[in-house]
């Protein structure tokens, strides 16, 4: 299975990160993570992309928050489908890295997620490789199951709360 | 290969559309599209969601404006790569559709790319079917290539210009 | 007398809709609440608007945040009123659930609150129920007569409150 | 038939209001029109609040821009269910104008619709007194029907305007 | 001398109008204190407006959150100069405030200061009254010199707490 | 009578500050108008603030864009009260300048009015004036009525434009 | 001398950028200008950045808009101090520009000017010259009195224009 | 070597401007620190600014919130390169001041750093200074790989903290 690469900006952005990596793991996702800034180190965030494709990798999510350039760095060195988890922190809390990760120019395409959105960056991810993977593709279709019936179990005990 | 889905919420929408399916047109993927409105024809537009893999689809695309819940409407009934276009028009200028396009729930990404971002999100799609297609592949690093030398070219001129 | 429903998107906004079932409750208005996500379980929200009107209801109330795409999900599947009552809590502490909610396209429309207007809104549906209910409707002004002197006692006593 | 009463803060917003007044006229729905300042004419507006029960109205739409206290000075004055229609406009294009409307104290709801969403609030208020006039409920649903099936008409033709 | 009228929407905006009253009660101004709502006690806030001028009120001052009506709605039943501050509080933090109190139409002006600027009102009210008053316009001119010797005075410390 | 002086940041905010000086005519209040920038001649906007009370103004009106510097600069030099007019233009269509307008420090007042609310400050100006000059209110109450009467002509004959 | 070199984004941006080289010229400053896109080029502009010190460069300007990553880039790749230019264009009209030019990481400072302000950014560009360079630093001052002259040949015919 | 000036407009900026003192300190540059305010001490402020290239400066920083007048005003009595730092705490949380700090009009610059920047607006200073020297220049170069180094050392431990 192709692997999926994730680069925060920053390991302040860790916790974040987590819910992707965990996420991945259930899944059975094989993935890499690394600390790479688009500012400090410029030239290791772009060598690592330029060789994902031929180390093995499918998929690339990038994490950064503030003027959030990192997931933009890296698509512009890859062909690779990349994911860019914009992080709480900046001026505007959040939407000045959603908009600078999401605003490319054409040619340049970024697949943006919500806010702090890591585990639905990894969902995506898993989305992306399950295209030609029919057992991973099962599994999604099973969690999203799981997932209905969580709320419609929540459904049933509701007028109790309200009551209550 | 994989089929692309595109579902327009208006065809008020289609010239924006239009950069998705020339791009396509290009790079000879395959292609479908639709006029469905999330809140007009919610049957038909989850329908068309249900059996999209099972047809043959690899990615769908979902452009809408204003209240923007066509991608979501969409990635609520599959789980195949949904990606969203805001679409201008509302009432902050595309932000509103931006942010009702790419802050989903966990469990149901929306890949969301810059506001009329069609040909990115045609590109975006050729990225993900191309993560198992060296050929395809091939294409876009060829078409990055030839993008950059578009850029160098314009440097070389470009102090004719300022100084004409 | 016609029921009103309540649908809230995640259990997680119950205390909001808290408000809401308590001032029905204070007005002896008939009710029934839901959990149901436009997105998790986009079947079971779309059957209950669809009878919503044979079983009895009279309004609607949809509470969500975020992309908030329940309230129009309701509204796109019944010709009832349907009442949205955005939730804090997105990128943009709740603009973005407004304008989410209230952006609808024509012939589809939301009656939208303030956000967290989970009070507001149950009054907007008991409003809308005393249309043709005059005892409902004179409860509804001898209410607004006492929030009335409620404000007015305060003004009898604000100076020494400024002295003390 | 309970009657509708528009009123609008200065007669420059007659074109967003015609877009109510031929909704209402469509559905066979009496209607009053008025133009009333909340800042100009303060007294007027509420009289004609107080006294719009008695005077057979079940509805009041109020359209207004800028500061838009208008919907808010009408609820002030009656039980009555009112419809805002934010006006474009302001400082902000409208979207203070939908903050003015919307947010307005527990007790006093005022039910928004979008940004000069006239034709909306005409359905919003014909889908109030549908609620216990069946007849007017059957014409809303057969409306709803055909608009659906102009989208439907639109997805037929769409791959021929692609590609023509 | 005139005396300046405050008027507050909800008691609870208390501890930001404690700021004005104590300010005119420094600079020995009288004035009068009330709760009233623009849209609870309609009738109230306007009798009051409509009088001031004639019980010998020189300036009014309104304070209000949200939706923020209040400094408008006592402005309309006026010509004498009312100042409005805007309170935190709203889904913008106050700047929908600011909005809904400064834009008035044209003819019906309300002075605004900042966000929760209760001393500042009580400042400017000071100013306006002492246009034709030159104890008072000595007193401000005082004030304003010893401000600015605080500022110095912390200047002249200033290196020993950056070294400190 | 006390003279009001205005002052614009650039000669190209003459059109706006024109509704100015063109009310204070019609009311035949005495006015002085100049052109003085914050940054470019901020010795000359200082003198002029510095001087005028006793070259008999009794209230000062700046109109700035963009930073909007002005009235502050203004305020800062003087303690008659200062009426801002925030000019449209800025990076945020005026709301920018509308902050950097109303959000002065605790001591230093700025009397804000609407963006290009030129109109309004003059009238503002003139109910300053008017606490102490009895004629000059009785001007200011009549005009009232008179712009009510026009409201209420228009409400005369709305229905014939709507059915029209 | 040290050269001041010019980099945008895309050649569409030559407008804007030409306000800066006018203004150098003026100057006498000497300057190279390049076409180099982040995303399209990253190579070329980084190689740019990091010989630029030794290639004689005193100050390097970028002009980017969108999600503006220019400047950025640059200044991971030189310590010479980095203008950036914000252009209009993006989806908030040049504000998310803006954010994403002035928000650096700690280390990495871009000195940003207002939207488009190509001139500022030469003049800021001469300023640090003039550092060093007491010629340049008098042509500066004197510059600076020519502005404030231009302001005040306004202001002595301001009142004919009022007027006239 | 030329002195940093640094003026905050409050001293309560002191914990942001430190961070400024103590990157000059690191970094063996002399400043001199000061607390002047653009509104409450208008005459220190600028009679700063127009002795210090005289007194042997080379750059300025100003730091100030909400309206944020103070680098404005320090840049118009002075050429010598001026750096604004926006500090939190205005209506918008810093965008405020931000804006009123950039958007300066033409012929007066301010260099911005980002919201509360005070290590890169040192930065930016020492960078202004090291275009003639060589030896402070060396400095930044080290410093900026020892930043970059940090970030590397941090990437080899991540994978360990990710499944520690």
């Amino acid at each position: 299975m192709k692997k999926v690469g994730i680069i925060m900006g920053s390991d302040s952005d860790l916790p974040i990160v987590k819910k992707a990596t965990d996420m991945l793991s259930t899944l059975d996702i094989p993935f890499e993570v690394h600390v790479y800034s688009a500012h400090r180190t410029p030239v290791e965030a772009s060598e690592f992309a330029k060789n994902a494709r031929e180390r093995g990798f499918g998929v690339l999510i990038a994490a950064a928050g503030m003027a959030a350039h990192l997931a933009g760095a890296i698509a512009a060195n890859t062909t690779l489908p990349v994911i860019g988890i914009p992080c709480k922190g900046g001026m505007m809390d959040g939407l000045d890295a959603l908009l600078s990760t999401v605003q490319m120019p054409t040619g340049i395409p970024v697949a943006t997620v919500a806010l702090n959105g890591a585990a639905n960056a990894a969902l995506l991810a898993a989305q992306i490789i399950a295209v030609e993977d029919a057992d991973l593709a099962a599994k999604l279709d099973a969690k999203r199951k799981s997932d209905a019936a969580v709320v419609l179990e929540k459904d049933k005990g509701i007028l109790d709360r309200v009551n209550g």
